[in-house]
């Protein structure tokens, strides 16, 4: 398999190309039609946006915060007050954080000029694909040394075997993905991985969009129903976990996509180690465990006509009534690898298994880096 | 919500219904049609008895078992070679056990006159709505008194909520149901039962058929996706799991829908009882563990392609490698509540947690049950 046409999430586009940006607009890439069709929605109006965020024409966290600060700007570029502008965009999805931060880090500057914000949202994308790189290394670092210990340096010709559940790649993100970025440079750095692809009911992203971009990078994977992602950690199929996080509590608690808890609770049974691989953008010290976290419910059509088909053809009855939560909450016990981060990797547990808040850590690493770049 | 049309899952006809059965042909409900449509299969040849059986027409082990020895009949009626007939049925589906069992229980007779046989799968059929009644009698008495131990009696008008998985009702069956008789049966005695349906993928028999038959019955129920059943636990939405078996072995071990070892580890970590309910013609003591059941492995289409639509609308790019197990093996240490025959509840653990085989257990509940009927 070769890599195919390249693609873009997103992308601003200034009109006057060879002049000052006098104006612009937003591309976006519909997810909605992937792996079918490679489509793009122009978008020129804050209120689309929002409703592009909503409709999941672009979800995953990082992606939809990094397409919320584009939104911003063409909120504040076309005059509308910014306050309407911020709570409208913030409205669009109410469990990502990163949708709050990056609307926060533009109306922070208190400008009205839309030059400055556009500057500053693309200095946040930038910063977006740096971070996502550095997930992708300390990742990859974390699970081949964990790998080799394992398997006492015998296993250079062997494949790891990663399960992904839901899509964390260049989809869900501003960069390169954050797990899924971490699977890509396992294979860039091992050579041989297999990367079992969990469907991701009810809107099918693994499936959808995982496997999608797989295909494009090359990197060999197969594909199961989520329920049966136990049954192969059962059957020694999988070795590491990677998800992605949409919040994650203080004490380490992660709220992500439906499926999640379910995962970890089948990898600490089988002593699988599970990461979560997140941006430090995704921590959200304000709340204290999961149980502060607000769940999103999802409508029933969603579950019972993912491919908008008439009544007749719906998989149940058309009266069901439908429970939809589109995120669960993992808690920190089953976080048994450690979160990700573009800083290096946190650890929910100590080794005596007694809880650790991610907050010192947090500042630990920071200073860390303050210490390298001063170096 | 009022019981609609009754519906018979199949049905042998005798074409001179005024004399003797000169002829006869077999009626099946074709479940690819449920829920929105109700249409017959008119199956006269023992080989599209077993296509019915692979193409799952007709799916569920008991009812499998039953439309079989109804095959049988079939081919034995038009002349066609015992061992032939046997074979070809045989080989429909090959985990459920009741199938070969069935099978056994008509070539058992040695004969080839038909009228014989056909009366021994009636007998067969009519003694498999007796066990239904058995189990869900024994099923339903033991999650009400265990649930009444756990609230101190003031449990009348509370809400008993439990999880199924897949389809094991009237449809399934060739009575009342396994599983679902079970919550058919607590419905009727407490009233006040909730049903957490899980879709099951696949092929949705939650989201198509257990809906279809819980409304059917007048029975409350709520849709989810599969993989939200251990949050669903950790929110305390769910009391109770019911499930069927496809095939039980000697220590215990269960051979069901995929999915169902996800909610076995996901209650055995929220302490919430486990129950399998199935025929003791499910269990096969010839052998011995999980480790010994060959697991059926379904095509690539039935995960990428579940309603046959054209291929620029799968679910996954088409040419996705897909790992598609129909069922999975759920460990004995996982039933923590029991398996629920019509004999009466085998315990696969002793109160000290050891492991105890259903052999003796078995013995012992028909040793009782002969007791019973002598007295």
């Amino acid at each position: 398999m070769a890599n195919t046409e390249p693609y873009d999430t997103f992308r601003w586009v200034p009109v006057h190309e060879h002049g000052q940006d006098e104006d612009g607009y937003l591309l976006v890439l519909d997810q909605r039609e992937i792996p079918h069709q490679v489509s793009y929605v122009r978008l020129v109006d804050y209120r689309e946006v929002a409703e592009a965020i909503r409709d999941m024409v672009v979800r995953g966290a990082p992606a939809i915060g990094a397409v919320a600060a584009y939104g911003y700007v063409l909120g504040i570029k076309s005059g509308e007050p910014e306050d309407q502008v911020y709570h409208t965009l913030y409205a669009s999805r109410p469990t990502a954080v990163n949708l709050q931060w990056s609307l926060d880090a533009l109306r922070q500057l208190q400008t009205t000029n839309w030059r400055r914000l556009l500057w500053k949202a693309n200095e946040l994308v930038a910063s977006e694909r740096l971070m996502n790189n550095k997930i992708a290394a300390y990742g990859a670092e974390e699970i081949l040394k964990r790998w080799k210990q394992r398997h006492h340096e015998g296993c250079k010709d062997e494949t790891l075997r990663v399960l992904h559940h839901c899509n964390t790649g260049s989809l869900a993100t501003a960069g390169g993905g954050t797990a899924l970025g971490v699977i890509r440079k396992l294979a860039a750095l091992h050579g041989k991985v297999h990367v079992h692809v969990n469907e991701t009911r009810p809107r099918l992203q693994g499936a959808r969009l995982t496997c999608w971009e797989l295909r494009q990078w090359g990197i060999p994977y197969e594909l199961s129903v989520d329920a049966a992602a136990p049954f192969l950690m059962a059957q020694g199929r999988i070795q590491f976990v990677t998800v992605g996080a949409d919040r994650i509590a203080a004490d380490g608690a992660v709220a992500n996509k439906i499926g999640t808890l379910m995962i970890a609770i089948a990898a600490q049974h089988y002593g699988i180690p599970f990461y979560v691989c997140a941006p430090c953008s995704t921590i959200d010290l304000k709340t204290p465990t999961g149980a502060a976290m607000i769940i999103e419910e999802r409508s029933a059509t969603e579950v019972l006509n993912p491919s908008g088909k008439s009544s007749d053809q719906w998989l149940a009855p058309v009266d069901t009534p439908v429970y939809n939560p589109a995120f669960d909450i993992t808690p920190p016990e089953l976080i048994t690898g450690g979160i990700v981060t573009e800083l290096g990797i946190l650890r929910v547990r100590d080794q005596a298994g007694a809880g650790i808040g991610l907050a010192e850590q947090l500042q630990q690493l920071e200073q860390r880096q303050k210490q390298i770049s001063v170096e």
